[in-house]
């Protein structure tokens, strides 16, 4: 049974509080042989189970898609490679975005609310920068991308900082030093999730010197995410954007 | 003339666009001998600018404090201690929490908003969280404050978890393995903001193990502030349940 | 002469202790050109000497699962290949899980004794998490695994509390921020052998985070092992497990 | 109503199933203005709650000791120190070892069991090998003493093999280098719970030498705790200690 | 006898090359006892030994000053403390700034060249950036300061560009996350020398952040001295303002 | 319009400032779809936009350097590869070094003027150093090559410092342990810009030794780069080189 | 001239001092276009120029090992491959070793002398430690090996152990933690030379983990070389073995 | 029985060779109630048992000096301070030298042997390089300084070249940068033994950088003591300086 269908009969007094609370422990987690599918956690914490792809095998990615698809009719899969598609896309119809690495079924919804902006600090930056865009769309919110924003040269940023403050939140991307979202944040008013990626070398230390210059920000206003992990971004700004359409208190 | 008062003045045709301009650069910061106090911000990014406090001497805190307690009426320093309160108090009214190391002119407003969990580990991350609490408070929104609900004791956590799930924000702030983020994150529906904490020993490196374990969150929807960054999580915090109320698109 | 006769002479009066004890020294180990095999480890130790394969050629592997055959019959490699695999069953009939790299003569005991829970976060966990419960297996005792029990869905985690507390050691493996632990701790009565894994990216520095994270661990009661070292964390749980048999004071 | 008595009326059919769970919830913490005391741990796990002194202030610590003596009768501090100890002995008869660090009320149990073997390096890791010694003997272990046998003088060692090899699990404490642990798992039979210990100089840093050479032990059988985690260590040893009485299944 | 008095007999022809090179080689350093001052520094280099006054005792500081004194005139100390000065000036009229740490004999020429500006990210970066001013003027260098000018409130550090722009070398000095260099190299005409001081906390790791983030800079034209060296940044920056003034050259 | 007949317009009075203004703002960057090009840095900050190639697709390298091409006719990619060659020579006559991974179209200036020396250690940091003296020359740096000049056999670098000391300024590229920059800095006269090879292994950490002993140096005057970034040493030298010949100042 | 004659005639008088010294910087080293080759290092140091192989082209190494071939008779070079064995040969009669990654022209001399003992933990440090052999017998060490001695099962390293006192000199080379050297430091009476290796996984880190231990040693009279440095440690061991029969003083 | 006595009996044939064993193990450590001293580490490893006094309470350091004493009549001690010092000269005649931290009683022998000579960087070293030089002299070695040698003026250390390569081994110590053993190495025939120290700030994080420099050290026959460890290297090089002197073969 369905979880609307669960959530209608309840609410029809056809089954009571009891029965719902059962039925929802026992729907709570599949059994798939290589894991235990969270089917609740959409209605639990507000976002769908999300699959992240790097380090299973296309025939695990496609066995959790089939299950989680059957369920919800929607799924995201993060970081995932062609191969990954191809073994998902035996099992449904599926989308894949070779930049960002996002594999879905089921596509974004057709409203999207809000605001999101999305700005990256450089051309390399483009696939986290977009696995956060895309995310963030996935979930429903709408997302502007204001990309290649680099501090080398401020007035690229300074050309879209009327968009960024036009937005519920900002994703800053960025990778090398990581001082985009230092300057954003002394410019913008809304809240800023930040993000560095691996971009760079030598002292760069795959990411841990913007991930630090993020951490050390003299400009308040900032939450950052690990390293390269755009999605957490997205899903995190997506949150954030919900908030101002009274979407987390219903 | 008080920024206030300018901008009634061009609101009512007073004075034109160009001399706001002119006069809003000439405020924009001012000369202090050790300091160019920037006026401006709450404009530019919706929040004051507060006074970062470690590092500076009594003196210097209590002429930056009244540079801006002239402009504003209402200043916030964190980080601060007894020395620079009896400084600061010669030259205005002002409170002093040593617990959050919070230092304030004019307070919290009468009627806070929305509302903000602050949820701690232990009984030691007790100042960072009152000093992620109290600048929140000072900024405007209602703030609830569960500490001590660390994931060794995981039912006392679930004893507050209804209330964390009201809240349009949480503040999770943990020390030693740092994994109430993680935990909180999997339950709750809210954004997350994560605060490592330098309480604990040995490996764990002044609150870099509690850092990286936020950063690497199987949970998503979790943005993370430095290491005992109190204030820039209740700052964050803030940013974000004002979007609650449409006080950032106004 | 096998060290069985060896001790059976010894105890039926037709060797003296002397004379055992020679015996026993010529037998220690034995040279292979490249290795010299610690043939006596068991006596000494209650455990067997364990083939660390990965770095060594099929070849080299060949000659010292050949050695360690024929003196006790049963051998164990780990972070085993194919290629390793195909040497060694040239000179015995050997077994080989490509999932956890574990490559045995002789395989597991019938009668396996106690139990060891064996309780992993992630599917992308599960290698790690088969080599400790393949090697506690082959030492002899019984194991239950738990797979894909991460705390972002802590109530996978607590459909299994009663079985993780039936057994006399957990053995907890998780990567990314490596929580699992920790949670377990403040819920389980077992001591708990902790096993970081290199899964993630970004901050995560190859398992780094998750093993700070063990460390830290405000629960008492865990005992942590190098990062993807499946295999000492089997060894450590099937040799605590045996003590609730008495196994290691006879 | 104590915890015992409450058990007691269970048994006796005086109260229900549904009134015995209700009131384990809330007795199962109390809050004391600073703490949530966890009450049930010792249910849960097998283990009491012990208070962690460093970073509490004296006052603190004195109304959590308060507390558990009321509820409890016997209560274990770590890392405290001489302020604490006054604290604490206003409320309560207290006991306090300052080579340790451990302060209690109620001490060891006059009939302790089985045998917990603490080996140490060096004299300046005596307090850390005092820490985890008492705290095994607190919770109800038989604990032996072997200080000072560090691997530079390896017959030390070996003078004292006979007696490690007798206990149920052997504790293994050593700064600088860190090597004992090694040299011990390749020698003893008992499962090995290792500390690393911040003593040392340079290159050391502050223990993480000691740390990483216990995590890369070539000998398996080893488990490690957080640098200078004495209590850590006593707690698993005694957890382990217990299974070969059978304590942990009762 | 004087460097320059000898010089002059050589140019004079009344010393040969020969003699000149012996006399050179006698006099390149003097024996203190506790140091071997190298007096020809300034001849080999284009810059004086500049006394590294940190780790020293006061009486070895006032030694080397006398030594020094008598051979050129005038002396720089870095990182010095009252107790130093007060040594140094029982031997030598001395001048000290407790700011910087700057101890000198002599002072700065009263005709400086060229022009060196330093512009630094916050007040608390006041006593390096002091010290790379200090050391720059007493060298013969020109000097402009621009403190407090952080990335935070950008229009500061806009306010002063042009003269950035008018100088030959800029020294940006910064704290926490050390963007300031970044957005200056995007912005400014001269070479930069970048100073990452330790002012921060949590993950800025006593200065690590902001050198990291220096080295990584997108902007080129960016060369970075060590954490909190205001001294080897003044030093260079120096050199650098010279090359403009063909002072290197002659 | 391009950037020289807009000037001329402004100077010969056809254009006025503000239509000269508005012109810049248009032409400052230009959006290609993966990348906004800052065609204006030159103007501000007296250097070229530089293309750094590594992480990006040939398409994408070929496409910026096709609009900078248009723009400026000369253009400079660092980190390229063949396939990065083979894309841009399909839009334009390009040159590739496949030693330093230059690319480049239009080449150095035929009258290169002022000196830069460029000094290496050993023969494995060849491709760095040839990087860091071919920026400079396509700059309009003359540059000397002094490579192999180890400290292991320090005659080598002597036989060279005379030459060192005619330049305005010297690039010092070492791996391994790095000691040839403070080595030349105790020798030299000229301002040094240091750059840290990855050549080395072990405890090398891919050029950590090497940057920490720059940054350590015991020598001022030594302005240091990040790991393997000769692009960046030489864009400094060339700046600095300039200065000798008021070429900043114009 | 080679150098033998050059020190020929002037024993016998028929060149001067001067003509010596001036012939010995003329030939000290030769510019091979990739390298400026040390041709009198062995006269300066008591040892030749070796080669390191890794990071140069074979071309690159078979010109270097034809000049120091024509100049010397004898050359060694490390970290080779067979590129690089087949590059040489074709300019001279070479030798390859592949466990060592050793190449040489001439090899080892007939009477070797002294005696230099290699220990090695396990057959994965084999390589290295055949390295460090190697590069002593080169150099005309007698070399004795002990492979295969961890410290896991100690019995193996007692039955070498008189072998090892009966040595000038002892080679200690282990991976994982490292603990060989502390233990035959505290049973040997011969200095040191310890080299980690980067045998291990995890915790390790590339050899740091056993590089650490060695560092903090708690038995003297050892020295530390580079993480897989056989060379290094074969060099200096064959320095300090010579010095037993008078070769550095002669 | 003294160990002298004893071997003269033995050697007098009026004890048997089991007799010396059985006694020798006895004798081989005294229980002092802190420690386990380790008597017969003389006879085994050529060198004394050293105390190391940081860490230990004076009580403790006079008692192990008391019984060292009474079984040797010669100690020495490390890292100790005025109150180690005070405490054991209750107990005997000692002397304290407070640079170098070295407490000894029975002073150095009076006929020295061979040379060792200890070269440092800079007057900051002074205390490392003295308890190097008073720890081989103590040991019996003739010891030679060369104190402020430092690279940054090279010439300096040119002027003791001569001298160093007179001994049969060469203590480099150096802080910062350390790069002095590398540049020694390329001009020294002796073996050399490197010391980093901890002087130094910023980047070099405690002598870190130094002893980097000094593992990856272009220059072979350079092995590695840990940060500040004189006592370490003048122990190392003592060793190698009797195999000049064939007592280490006797």
């Amino acid at each position: 049974m369905s979880l609307d269908r669960l959530l209608d009969d309840f609410a029809a007094g056809q089954i009571s509080r009891e029965e719902l609370k059962r039925e929802l422990l026992r729907q709570s987690f599949i059994e798939t042989g290589c894991a235990k599918i969270d089917q609740l956690r959409e209605v639990r914490t507000g976002g769908p189970e999300v699959v992240y792809c790097a380090g299973k095998t296309p025939d695990q990615v496609a066995s959790i898609f089939d299950h989680l698809n059957r369920h919800n009719g929607r799924v995201l899969g993060t970081k995932a490679d062609q191969a990954h598609f191809e073994a998902v896309r035996e099992v449904a119809e599926a989308r894949f975005d070779p930049v960002s690495g996002l594999l879905s079924i089921g596509g974004a919804p057709e409203n999207p609310v809000g605001k999101v902006a999305v700005v990256s600090a450089g051309t390399s930056d483009l696939s986290v920068a977009e696995e956060a865009a895309g995310t963030a769309e996935f979930l429903g919110s709408r997302v502007d991308r204001h990309f290649d924003c680099g501090v080398a040269g401020i007035h690229r940023l300074f050309s879209v900082m009327d968009e960024l403050n036009g937005a519920s939140v900002v994703v800053a991307v960025a990778g090398m030093e990581g001082a985009l979202p230092s300057v954003v944040g002394g410019l913008a008013r809304p809240p800023i999730v930040a993000v560095p990626t691996s971009v760079g070398y030598g002292a760069n230390f795959q990411g841990l010197a913007a991930l630090l210059t993020m951490m050390n920000s003299c400009a308040p206003g900032i939450g950052v995410v690990n390293i390269d992990n755009g999605f957490g971004a997205g899903y995190l700004a997506h949150k954030i954007n919900m908030l101002a359409f009274g979407e987390l208190d219903g």
